[in-house]
């Protein structure tokens, strides 16, 4: 090695000791006689001093050194004068008698420290010298340190890693796939897998009972802020088990993840079903960190000349505790909040209620003190809360309260960092109505078991059936979803049905999971958690590509490598392809 | 759970037990009143006993259960009288009270068992199926183990597994690139890696100093025998080394693979240079489980009448010990295996050394007892011994006698299974010369190091060059590889310009690596392991396929999705490309 010891590892005890270490020059500070070096690794880093008057040789080829230089230095550890108690190496310096330098370094274009001056494009164009800095680097260190707590905990209650293809074949249910041409089947194409969902069934019909992977998925969707066209989930699959059999092992990985990562003991995991959700929350994936619970106020509202909220499918609340004395300008702030096309609600009504007793709304020529007084007992306001309603039809309406719910949580500093609050959200529709294209679509994927109870209604009324699917939300993240899966061939030809399969369609896509069905297939279920997001969420950070080490851009690209590009005419011509950049 | 137990962990402690189990019927066998069911799952075979005197309603039930149907049962656990010695619960059986049907299954099309009746297609096209085997099934158990085993000891010696990207960009050098269309990025295709190597360079120029990764690699070959274009590589890369820190590292990691999965504690691994394997087994990747090293015999045949070895460049002979009584057959035999195409010679001289201390050749008219005693001196040859001799071109003829060698060995019993010699191959040439292309290619990758003291003759003498590369050889197959790399701009530079790349060329390939490293790039180095070759290897098995879960055939074909496949009109538009399948 070229090294004896890291730059994060000598203390006190070392001293007197000859070493050799190797880093990047992280500062190079003149002080009198002296010249010092911060020396920095992946470990840490470590003072070097030059002295002039014992060593001016030395010193004269250290002045030359500039930021980010490679170098190697030999020299004795001493105890340092004015000791640094922020970093574990803070209480010694080298003194240095030989220095090699390694490599040269340009001067980096933004500074390699914990807040840099570079700009998001031009850290992700340098992401190596990115990936430098300790907040990025700690990210990647804290995703294996998680990656290898996840294995160890599923290897140790009989859970086998089994490795499945990336070069499958395309299936148009779902999102988008990634294809790559074949060239010794000229005209076909693989597809890069969006999960290993079918590979996962096909091994539990195989026997093995306990699957997982960590594993790369694929999907070529139009990239909003904070997705990636490849990301990593942790999928797993088990048989002879009912939902409640998955909920409770999968509940024992995440204790263990907190206990292990964060030194955290979490209580059991609430449970909700998919229609609470949306009615207390108006959201499949609600931040339980604070309460803030819808109430529906249809019938306090309906009776009066206010046009919108008699009109409205559904008139919903939430309380923003101590927040009556909100000032005229900060109640516009939130309308104006409501109106902004992410959110795109028409408007809000509040009710303000005074410390007197008295009521004070935007509705006041509508309801007097009375309405007023019954719509805050329905929502159990109480003297210096703010009501804040909004209306319209159901589903849009509990999204936008939902976005003003969030807001308001943010403000009043009830979205705390470093609070987790757990929750399995549970059964969910089997199937969402798409209006555009007047079809069923499976919510979770077509593999989704229907309730049993619910099985014999999969015809006759496909939108009032429930699934045994769930999924794991973390403060108010979606980390993970699964759901007990179809094992009867013949339900799962009536669910491909009813998603408008024809016989063709479902043998040309999935006749290979049909026919094993065919071969005794167990009772099985399973569940991904998105690995990019639980780092994230376990880290209280909102971008998941903060946590992966060479992210692409929203368009896909990687700024880095400048990739995707232009492929050779002899690439294209061995695949049988032939580019058409101009669109019909 | 539907189960209680598996119906691998019931044995005699367990008698009386009430028990539930789920599994796949393996055998149904009626013995007078009773009917036996072997029920099988992953983790082993638990006997069944219906008795029809007792419960013949049960029995009725049970008579109509066919192979490989999923139940589920719940009874007594009681001894057996015939007890089965062969497997962990054969002093026990299951007295069944009840029988759950969890699924029905036709008659697989071939039998599931060690030994199946079902052809190599057939199995591979009901994979689902073969995976219940034991064989296949524990190959796949094998490779979960090692790779945890593996990530543990990395983990421990302070290795930090990193997830690369998989939508690179594509690179003309080496193997041919799997390529994936860009629909955000219309003309522009991603790249499916071929391996992370600039990746880990990078992560190293990042400082993460100790990288390592179980990762898919692509590759777009042509497939001989035992190739797949998806495998997988334990890719590794450290920083602040030299060559013999990374053989020691990871002789510790070969090490410990070895006695926790094989509990073998194996020998330092000897070191042999790239010439003297070329030399002595005319291969780069000896197995050297046996000796029956090369000798050469210019001096010692070049000076009689025989034409042949007169011309010859090289004249090379090996000892089969004992052998000198083969007969004509025998040795007709051999001189037929060398002239096979796979080996190409023209044929083989033989000299039998016989017990009475006379020699007799296929060469007699040549060569007097005097000159055969010459070359069985030369080869340490005794009497009893055969001396096999051929000619020839120097290279060819190496690895024509490599074949033979091996044929050799496997013939006299010497390539013992579970016998493993592992050998460091070192020394590589830098360059090898392309006859067709008339230039030189990497023989490892572009970014290896040449050794410091060959660095002043890489523009001058090209082909004598060595690099600072090494080979990790067990029983004759190549499991692992790596070099010291690059780490100076300049030096790439030179590199790339003795491959022939132009300035914009490796620009436009390698631009953002040669970025990288003027801004304080590390020495480094590394190796990659093949982890389906590791797996096979160690498990004395030939195939790789054999030791992943769902292997596509020679014509890159997963015959059981039925992979590749053609893709839909919109998908294709949407990707800006069209499918011309006459070539031109």
């Amino acid at each position: 090695m070229l090294r004896t010891h890291t730059c994060g590892e000598l203390n006190a005890t070392n001293i007197n000791q000859t070493v050799t270490l190797c880093g990047w020059i992280q500062k190079v500070r003149k002080l009198g006689g002296m010249i010092f070096i911060d020396l920095r690794d992946r470990y840490g880093i470590t003072q070097l001093a030059f002295n002039n008057e014992t060593n001016a040789a030395l010193c004269q080829q250290v002045e030359k050194f500039g930021r980010e230089w490679v170098i190697r230095v030999t020299g004795l550890v001493a105890e340092r004068y004015s000791k640094n108690k922020n970093i574990p190496t803070g209480d010694i310096e080298i003194i240095a008698s030989e220095v090699e330098v390694l490599n040269e370094s340009m001067t980096p274009p933004f500074t390699i420290e914990d807040e840099s001056d570079g700009g998001d494009e031009l850290r992700m164009k340098y992401r190596y010298l990115d990936l430098r800095r300790n907040p990025v680097k700690n990210n990647i260190l804290f995703r294996h340190r998680l990656a290898i707590e996840i294995r160890n905990y599923m290897n140790n209650i009989g859970f086998v890693e089994i490795e499945t293809p990336f070069m499958i074949k395309s299936t148009p249910e779902g999102a988008r796939d990634f294809v790559v041409p074949s060239r010794m089947n000229p005209g076909e194409f693989y597809a890069l897998p969006q999960s290993p969902q079918t590979f996962k069934q096909l091994l539990m019909v195989s026997g093995f009972d306990r699957y997982f992977q960590i594993v790369r998925c694929f999907r070529d969707e139009d990239l909003r802020a904070d997705r990636q066209p490849e990301f990593t989930q942790i999928d797993c699959e088990m048989s002879f088990v009912e939902q409640e059999d998955i909920l409770n092992t999968f509940e024992g990985l995440i204790k263990h993840i907190f206990k292990k990562i964060k030194n955290i003991d979490i209580d059991p995991i609430e449970r909700m079903t998919w229609a609470d959700a949306m009615k207390y929350y108006g959201s499949d994936k609600p931040d339980a960190r604070f309460g803030m619970r819808f109430v529906e106020l249809n019938d306090v509202t309906q009776h009066k000349e206010f046009k919108i909220f008699n009109e409205a499918e559904l008139v919903v609340g939430i309380v923003a505790k101590g927040c009556a004395n909100y000032t005229r300008k900060q109640l516009d702030g939130l309308v104006d909040f409501v109106r902004r096309p992410q959110v795109g609600a028409g408007g809000l009504v509040y009710v303000l209620c005074n410390q007197d007793g008295t009521f004070k709304s935007s509705v006041d020529k509508f309801y007097d003190q009375n309405d007023l007084k019954a719509i805050a007992a329905k929502c159990n306001a109480e003297a210096g809360d703010l009501i804040l309603i909004m209306s319209g039809p159901r589903m849009k309406t509990q999204k936008q309260l939902c976005e003003l719910r969030l807001e308001m949580g943010t403000r009043l500093g009830l979205r705390k960092a470093g609070e987790y609050k757990l929750l399995w959200v549970i059964d969910f529709p089997l199937l969402e109505w798409d209006e555009e294209t007047q079809r069923f679509y499976a919510m979770h994927h077509p593999f989704t078991a229907p309730k049993p109870e619910h099985e014999a209604i999969l015809e006759s009324n496909p939108g009032a059936v429930n699934a045994n699917a769930y999924d794991l939300v973390i403060n108010g993240t979606e980390v993970g979803g699964g759901s007990i899966r179809i094992h009867d061939r013949q339900l799962q030809n009536r669910m491909f049905k009813v998603l408008g399969f024809t016989d063709e369609e479902a043998q040309k896509q999935f006749g290979f999971l049909m026919n094993a069905f065919q071969y005794g297939a167990p009772p099985h279920g399973g569940l991904a958690f998105g690995f990019d997001r639980m780092c994230a969420v376990l880290s209280d950070c909102d971008s998941i590509r903060d946590f992966i080490a060479f992210p692409k851009n929203n368009s896909g690209r990687d700024m880095m490598i400048d990739a995707p590009s232009t492929i050779s005419d002899a690439q294209l011509q061995e695949l049988f392809i032939s580019v058409n950049t101009k669109q019909e």
